[in-house]
């Protein structure tokens, strides 16, 4: 038996939340739980396949672990014993605890298609050895196809196109790729990049069946086309890994993620609290129940979880959804809603837009146009969100954004703010196009209540 | 005579103010006087000796003000009756207003050194011609000189040194470059990267005489160096250009710039406007005048100018002072108060740090360590300044911090900053700095009101 004040049970939001727990509460022993040799950076895994190489440079280091005070057992965790407080693992070992957190993250979604079990079809599994052998079967391959053009099949085909002739092929049941997250305009400037390097996208298209015997040779499609394919990958969407908490007698919420309060304390067990993919998060705007799962907000949440493990000291106000991608060289991001979720909810807003180069003069090196959108709230002139593509500052101009919805900035604050300005950094003082695109929603918004 | 609903006499500023003057009052009539046939971004002056290669390539084009519906009339205003509401420019043109914008800008401080007005020492004017002429001579230079190691002396030794092999000196006054923007950590960082091109630096040196018969030869130091020089640059600061605006009888305040309200309407005539350099600003921290002048500045409080001209719209909340640099393809940015500022006015504060690469793994390319420090008031844990050196995302970053310090976040608010990462253009979430120091400052601030 191993005795322990604190036990985590999972990968990245574990590390994270142990971190904060160690830094608020430093007698306490932090034990990670993991049945990972290696914890892989999530959101780095396509780049495994091109600009990064392989997944031995992927991986979070386990020095984080030993600077951060973190013990670590390598097991599965397999029980739970909530009156005793013991957790045990698949090879008998146990471990007592204090305090309990379900870092348990999500795995890929497997979608019911026939054939979905053919050797060389390969869900997006966050594993090294399994990344490592979908490399040397990428590097293999001549034609890949790539089911689903969410972020997961974009980056791919992107990183896989890199440095390879393989054709490769996206395809996407909707009308566009990256349509959950992002609004059309944006979606369309996103697949004419993609589409540069030579990578297909099919959209409105759903696979039917996966062909061949034991191993994929093609993908057959509802509209009756065929595909061939000696390599399929899956970037259908994620589930939560909560086998584990319902067998614990966790209650489980929205799309099986375990229940939580505002504390990331779980609604069953106030010894046990959760955080990332595998907790339920509930909307910034409205309070209500959201399925987005990024590394971003995982690694939120676990700050949050790890600080309120024996206080409250943060509250989480809950997701705002906040995320970037590249796309050939193009950066894109978005926080908050988008138009599409604010026209499909009949929320009446005012909607504007504005460019420029992303350096000053626009024939500064490596300039690249930006183009924002951003969403107001009518009656409020409140941000709900906005959109950017552009260059590699797009990051960080989505972050500024972040902190304006978090605030409850106006239009009119937006006016008035004071960003800094550099030729070789940013837009110019002019036109810098979040500024310039809250001016333009100050008429329209004009006579509503916040609105001096 | 003629007539025109506003009257603007300025550069850049003018621009920016004539737009949000258009955009809220889209049937006055907006004219531009100013005196310059083109108008430089006056932040991309340093970049014309190197990265842009020439005034030509570094102007705000004219055709800003057709599309935005301005007109424009070139010519030195030299007087404003305020009974009659005319001005009256060199040519004896008349033009009759309704409202009037002074933004009339700064130019280069003239040290009382004796040797100052020798043929080859060049202020930096914001003047196309002169900058011209200025680059033909850095070309043919062989020693050159730059007194003053602010932004423009680091920015335009760096740009000097690119492509040629002159020599090249700072001569700064202060123990540090840089010293009056950032705390010396950033400072000596800066230094060090611009002694790599082979820049030399001086410090602690101040200059006593330019030597030479008509044309400059050297510089005589009060130490008692001397140094060589064909070419000598001064980058010591801006005045207010604001003779006019006394003539005009309008008061003067700090370092003689004029006096305007939080509307930026001059305390002198309720029908005249004043905005950027040649305006009086106020502290947001503590509503004491400020001496700082940014072009980013500028066109806040243009845009602010712009849009009450005829009915109270935006009200400024003073100048949190938010910019950014890159010496030798690092980048620096520093929001709001630096450690000694806070140091030195005696304020009890909490200073963290935090360090990551900006990207993740960091071995995506282009890939540059960031580094954070943020000040947080110890009563209130509200954020009072930052400072970040990294690589291209750090203007972004800088301008988080912006929107951190306007809506008074807290240590406890940035925590829980919803940021969105992305392996090529951020830093990873479990590191991403600006959390991790707010992280850092959580318990010593503990206890404190705001700290939940």
């Amino acid at each position: 038996m191993i005795e322990t004040d604190v036990a985590i049970l999972g990968g990245m939001a574990g590390i994270s939340a142990g971190i904060s727990c160690r830094r608020h509460y430093p007698d306490k022993k932090v034990t990670l739980i993991r049945k990972e040799g290696t914890v892989l950076i999530p959101c780095g895994i396509p780049y495994i396949y091109g600009t990064v190489g392989n997944p031995e440079n992927n991986v979070i280091p386990d020095g984080l672990l030993e600077s951060s005070g973190l013990d670590l057992i390598k097991g599965e965790a397999v029980d739970v014993n909530r009156e005793s407080k013991i957790v045990t693992l698949a090879d008998g070992e146990t471990i007592r605890y204090e305090k309990l957190v379900f870092a348990t993250g999500s795995g890929p979604m497997i979608p019911p298609i026939p054939g979905v079990d053919k050797k060389n079809v390969f869900p997006v599994r966050k594993e090294f050895d399994y990344l490592g052998i979908l490399l040397e079967k990428v590097n293999e391959a001549r034609d890949i196809v790539i089911i689903g053009g969410g972020f997961i099949g974009m980056e791919f085909a992107d990183e896989c196109k890199k440095g390879r002739d393989a054709n490769i092929t996206i395809v996407e049941m909707l009308p566009h790729c990256l349509q959950m997250a992002m609004d059309d305009e944006y979606c369309d400037e996103a697949q004419a990049r993609l589409q540069e390097t030579g990578v297909n996208i099919m959209v409105n298209e759903r696979v039917e069946a996966l062909l061949g015997d034991e191993t994929v040779t093609g993908v057959k499609l509802a509209s009756g086309k065929e595909l061939k394919a000696d390599l399929v990958i899956l970037g259908i969407g994620a589930v939560p890994h909560t086998d584990l908490a319902k067998k614990t007698g966790l209650e489980l919420g929205f799309r099986n993620m375990i229940k939580v309060d505002r504390h990331m304390r779980t609604l069953s067990d106030p010894d046990i609290f959760a955080c990332g993919d595998c907790a339920e998060k509930v909307s910034f705007f409205d309070g209500r129940p959201v399925g987005v799962m990024l590394a971003s907000i995982a690694t939120a949440e676990a700050r949050i979880a790890g600080a309120n493990l024996y206080s409250p000291t943060h509250r989480t106000v809950g997701t705002i959804s906040v995320f970037s991608t590249v796309i050939n060289g193009r950066a894109f991001g978005v926080a908050g809603l988008t138009e599409r979720i604010v026209k499909q909810t009949g929320m009446s807003v005012v909607v504007t837009t504005a460019e420029a180069p992303d350096t000053h003069p626009g024939g500064m090196p490596m300039s690249a146009k930006t183009k924002v959108k951003l969403i107001f709230a009518k009656d409020t002139g409140i941000i709900l969100g906005g959109s950017i593509s552009g260059g590699k500052s797009v990051g960080e101009m989505t972050n500024v954004l972040s902190a304006c919805i978090m605030h409850n900035m106006t239009a009119n604050d937006m006016v008035m703010f004071q960003m800094g300005t550099h030729p070789a950094l940013t837009a110019s003082p002019i036109m810098y196009p979040i500024v310039n695109a809250a001016c333009k929603a100050v008429i329209p918004l004009r006579g509503m209540s916040n609105i001096v």
